[in-house]
């Protein structure tokens, strides 16, 4: 196939598919050197249990009922890119506009097991990590000051992972990205033109479609976007319209973990665990949104952004949207087998 | 200092500015592997002199007066991402829209010498370079199916540079970007308020202010902007008001060459080589128009991109401004001596 420019139906964005420059789909896979075996415990490491005095204060713990050991736990960023004790009033600098840092910038540890990977957590366990990311979620919810707050992971260098043990990061601002404007006017755009919500309506047709669809449960479809921006790019999206991460009940949050648990096992099996950020782009209004549709980014780090990236904020994705559900399917085509995983 | 959000006046996106993370300048200086010795000229690189079977068609050639050998060239991309043979016609597939891979990819080769550094050559040559951009970005403009023309350049593996012999590259489109769209709707707003170009406003402000500035001459200021996004980001901006790269003259191209020749080379010595890219940010127009001016955009690649970047839009610069400008000024605030460099 020659190259086709698609558009991002949500945000008008186009992403150059140039799958001619390119490699089939297993040949993304990462090159890894060898890794060194990792410990179950490592003494210098403040997440691991036992290392409590290298620990900030913690926020908040899920425990295992009826004992003393604890599942995921939550502490403040020891090296924090924003800090509470700011005030959001802007001021002057010149004729530029500038607030002091303020923020919450919080970890998220997902095991006390330091070489626990994300990809192998049971069902159960990764539930938890979504309960918490959500009692965290709601928590900064209930601070005025929080326009912004963002659920993350980044896993592996290429992905900006400094630390080995299993960890998400969450971060809320005093501010709103331009980037998140420009999302909900499009979004809000649609809604004026159509009366529809546009994620309802690609959800709609991909669902149909199944072309890209690489897992349906009762409440999630996981797909490849058509204007994919980088190969392996991954939406795991609520069927049911839902404008923001907090109005989900526990039920749909075990359907997350089943969704995330088959995604990520099937990157980590088939590509040789890519280093990949994930993002919960949602919206925290008090009330649903008829206009806009949280969903959960996933977004492989195979591919360098280079020049004609940075200046055009075109992506060039070397790889086809469809096949790379193909090859995530088993080279089946729809997702017969691997939806009921 | 604690950490500081800082405007972009231009886009209006936010950067956080958070050096309590981080380091001292130097300390961004990229550690590279000991790298190989690079010859002068090696057997199956396709841009060195006598492998022209190996070239593409050459497009342009500078040529040394009197001589038979060439300065620079100026080749299709052999892989492109996108090839001219296509229609911009749109199409719907099921909602989405798309077109076909519409484009020119140009290779523009810098030096006949494959050990050759962009920031070592002289400043005549630098300036044949410039000249090049600008014979093909002209007749490139005379395409009317080209709405966008891309100069940029990838220096170093982890700006998604695969070549090692010198080489830029030239990328047209038949579609507007979202991201210029946006941008060029800031200047717009910007210019209906205040009746100015506010790249002007910004540029009069950095040359009195001269915290950022790095190297001001007749025709240009380099300075590191307010709310740059990564450590190092310098914008080379004309003087005088200008929209578009194609109006500049032969000898504002060798004041330009004189400034890119000073602030790479700076780059260069103090932090060790770094891997960057940079683009041209300007507006293919034929007349000049009064709210957009364009410039060039350095962004060494220092640092990672990481979940929070690519959820937000918000970048997180571990390091200040003002502290990178006075680093490649030695350290003495303002430019003295530097500017005359």
């Amino acid at each position: 196939m020659s190259s086709e420019i698609r558009q991002n139906k949500a945000t008008k964005e186009w992403v150059i598919i140039s799958p001619s420059r390119g490699k089939r789909p297993h040949d993304f896979g990462q090159r890894k050197a060898e890794r060194q075996p990792v410990p179950r415990y490592q003494a210098d490491c403040p997440f691991c249990p036992g290392n409590e005095e290298r620990l900030t204060p913690i926020l908040y713990q899920a425990s295992v009922p009826g004992s003393d050991s604890w599942q995921t736990r939550v502490v403040p960023n020891k090296f924090p890119a924003l800090t509470p004790d700011n005030s959001v009033e802007r001021y002057g600098v010149g004729p530029y506009v500038a607030l002091p840092g303020y923020g919450q910038h919080e970890v998220v540890i997902e095991s006390p097991r330091h070489d626990q990977e994300l990809a192998g957590l049971g069902q159960a366990q990764l539930q938890t990590v979504i309960n918490t990311y959500h009692q965290r979620y709601l928590a900064l919810c209930a601070e005025p000051k929080n326009t912004l707050i963002l659920i993350f992971r980044n896993h592996g260098p290429r992905a900006g992972a400094s630390l080995l043990h299993p960890h998400s990061q969450v971060i809320s601002t005093g501010i709103i990205p331009r980037h998140l404007r420009w999302r909900e006017e499009e979004a809000e755009r649609y809604y004026d033109e159509w009366g529809h919500c546009v994620f309802c309506d690609i959800l709609a047709f991909e669902a149909a479609d199944r072309q890209r669809v690489v897992l349906e449960n009762e409440s999630y479809l996981a797909f490849v976007p058509f204007a994919a921006e980088v190969p392996f790019e991954l939406w795991i999206m609520p069927k049911r319209h839902q404008s923001d991460f907090a109005h989900t009940s526990n039920e749909e949050r075990g359907a997350l973990a089943q969704a995330m648990q088959s995604v990520l096992g099937r990157l980590h099996t088939k590509l040789n665990d890519p280093d990949y950020n994930y993002v919960f782009t949602t919206y925290n209004r008090p009330a649903s949104e008829p206009h806009v549709h949280w969903y959960l980014r996933i977004r492989p780090r195979l591919v360098t952004r280079a020049g004609f990236e940075i200046g055009s904020g075109i992506r060039v994705n070397p790889s086809l949207p469809e096949a790379d559900a193909a090859f995530l399917n088993d080279g089946e085509r729809g997702v017969a087998a691997s939806t009921k995983a």
